[in-house]
């Protein structure tokens, strides 16, 4: 039986040590997990196997296989992983705000591991050691609870990583899997705030709201977008063109992907059929709504047409659909507040005025003046990693890298100062 | 009947006006609230005196009673502490992490307001204009929620700062209190998740459990304290007496006063008795444990000597009570980690790796070198203001000056880009 309250002690046991560990220390763990991942990818694959054996006996889709499996050259990439995470900069021990205060305390803000980090996350082996690892190297001790589709293959994952551990003299409790399928550990893991510092939830609308309704550990939420991207009058229509297609089409199953565009009444006759036109033959389905509606509709080319339902703009598509809508910009911002996840909006235009109240006024987690939403993410910002993509307001938002896995503490160093 | 959804829109529409002024319309707000506060002096004084009576029925304590007084000379200083919120530097609207990436984006992170902010706090009105300018000042909307013993002392103050805003143009609907004193609306409000961004609780024990059961709203907890100071076999004693006096003495209901001395073997027979002798004639009875009992008790100069019982080292005393061990470094360091809310600790050394250690292994919000836990507070930190002083990991940690009440977002500037 799986004893939360005994992993959440081990953990923040294990925490106490890593927080103190060297950049070389971790790096020579994570370099160890890399060399053990190879030395046991045979026993990796097979209960991987077994898990993707179970997957085809639940009917899972193909695409939802694809990402349970993993192969000797997958295994050898989440070995490159944990290598180009040790190359990374660790923010842990650095210190801002360094200052000499008036009466002689000396006082920084010093960064620090959060301690021990809970990640509940879909069925993907990668995330595993991509968590387990990005969490390492910042000297946080992690619980995962991954997917039970990828139970077995966790299991395996998370005793590489603890075998490497022990070889460089680490606890392996530093790294623990919740492999019990038991939905009730989840909530259990939500309550642990006696030894959890932070849950990072990744995954979809329902994850969020059980983690919301249920946690007593700080949770920082995101990963859910309903993206917008306005086409302002003066935009440049071919440059426009290509960056919906882009926001639209290159990945649509992701947080950053463009779910509504949003297009000036003075352009609209003009830019809507190019458009559609342009998505059709992509397999894009369009769902257009009032002014937008009827030019669409009389142009004809847009293949797939379905007018918009009272729910659409507040539907986070992860598919080929499209919401369009004619406004201005004034409405453009009103709709993004009242419909956007906060994720990531887009102005196109060469209005300067129009472009920086764009920017002001909408407050998502990253604002975009002619650029596609899809470059919302760690790796596109030069954050080197991405643990999650936050889209609430406290701590981090945006793209979380390596620096948004630490908090900080105040350091004040006195000679016998007392308060007068 | 408070309609607490009503509530919420409107700060969240105000939200966005807030968002969008400059630090001169933001300063000239505050300044009309000073104004407001003197005009109208008399009109909160009539209520004040309704609410004291009515604390005088309710037998509360003569210190309560002090704490809901409002005076001409205090209004007069709630108004001189507004005029001082409109001459701190206003976080803003200023850019960090600036950058021009590869592919020839700029990047930034721009400090923006959370949005609305939701307080609950004691039966203090000087807080409630405290808050409220705080908020203002950074941009935000907030919702008011004090001490019900306060509650028409509150009415008028948020009457009187609402006149103020229609004066400047502003929303009065920025700075809206809950005064209904039915209990069921701190849960309503801790569950109004669509219009809050984040709750500030401040208060006991009780207020933050209510707070971590019940809200979908993140939570910034803080305020409680279990502080410790480590005195080392090389302390200075000279100083580490008046450190300890100034720590435990000074001003013992607040969080970061003194709860526990831990005092190293080699120096305790001398240490003690003359803390005991020195802390006795101010009234601070000791809780000693273990040896620290039997030297205190052998020495028989500590007035007020009762042996600590099985709580007391994890009780935050708010009052002139101080636990006391005997014990080397390392069990100190564990000593903390076992009872210390993480709020503020202290070591008085003159050895460098030890002060180091602590340093290094200690991860309260503040951790002290030869000086007072009293020292962590947004006042003497130097950043002109404090919120509240926090103590969990996620967002800000010890004292939140007006930074802290801000959060960011990323502006990225592209000229057509779309992800390859």
């Amino acid at each position: 039986m799986t004893n939360l309250i005994a992993m959440g002690k081990a953990a923040s046991v294990a925490s106490r040590k890593l927080a103190t560990l060297t950049t070389d220390q971790k790096n020579a763990a994570l370099l160890a997990i890399a060399a053990e991942l190879e030395a046991q990818a045979e026993a990796v694959l097979a209960q991987n196997a077994l898990d993707i054996a179970d997957g085809r006996d639940h009917n899972l889709s193909d695409g939802l296989l694809d990402r349970l499996l993993l192969t000797a050259g997958r295994i050898a990439g989440l070995a490159a992983d944990a290598r180009r995470v040790a190359t990374l900069p660790d923010p842990v021990g650095s210190e801002f705000d360094a200052r000499l205060l008036p009466n002689g305390l000396r006082l920084s803000r010093r960064r620090i591991p959060f301690g021990v980090v809970g990640v509940i996350y879909e069925a993907r082996p990668n995330v595993t050691i991509d968590i387990a690892t990005l969490c390492l190297k910042t000297g946080n001790a992690s619980i995962l609870r991954g997917g039970k589709e990828t139970r077995r293959s966790n299991k395996a994952l998370v005793a590489v990583i603890q075998a490497a551990l022990e070889k460089v003299g680490l606890p392996p409790t530093a790294v623990q899997t919740i492999d019990d399928p038991d939905r009730k550990l989840v909530i259990d893991l939500l309550r642990l705030d006696e030894y959890v510092d932070v849950i990072i939830p990744r995954g979809g609308h329902t994850l969020h709201q059980v983690c919301k309704e249920n946690s007593t550990v700080p949770v920082i939420t995101g990963g859910i977008g309903i993206c917008h991207i306005f086409v302002d009058e003066s935009a440049d229509l071919d440059k426009a063109l290509a960056i919906v297609e882009n926001a639209k089409v290159q990945r649509p199953s992701v947080c950053n992907a463009l779910d509504t565009v949003l297009v000036h009444p003075a352009v609209a006759a003009e830019f809507l059929p190019q458009m559609a036109a342009r998505l059709a033959p992509l397999g894009v389905e369009l769902r257009p709504t009032g002014a937008a509606w009827d030019i669409l509709k009389r142009d004809g080319r847009g293949a797939n047409l379905v007018p918009a339902g009272p729910d659409d703009f507040d539907t986070e598509w992860m598919a080929l659909i499209l919401g369009v809508k004619v406004c201005e910009l004034d409405e453009a911002i009103d709709h993004i507040h009242a419909h956007s996840m906060a994720h990531s909006d887009s102005i196109l235009t060469n209005d300067w005025q129009n472009a920086m109240r764009f920017v002001n006024e909408v407050n998502s987690s990253a604002v975009f003046v002619n650029a596609s939403t899809r470059f919302n993410d760690g790796g596109q910002f030069g954050l080197g990693a991405e643990v999650a993509v936050s889209t609430q307001k406290l701590h981090a938002r945006g793209p979380m890298g390596l620096e948004e896995l630490t908090t900080y503490k105040w350091v004040c160093i006195g000679d016998g100062h007392i308060r007068p």
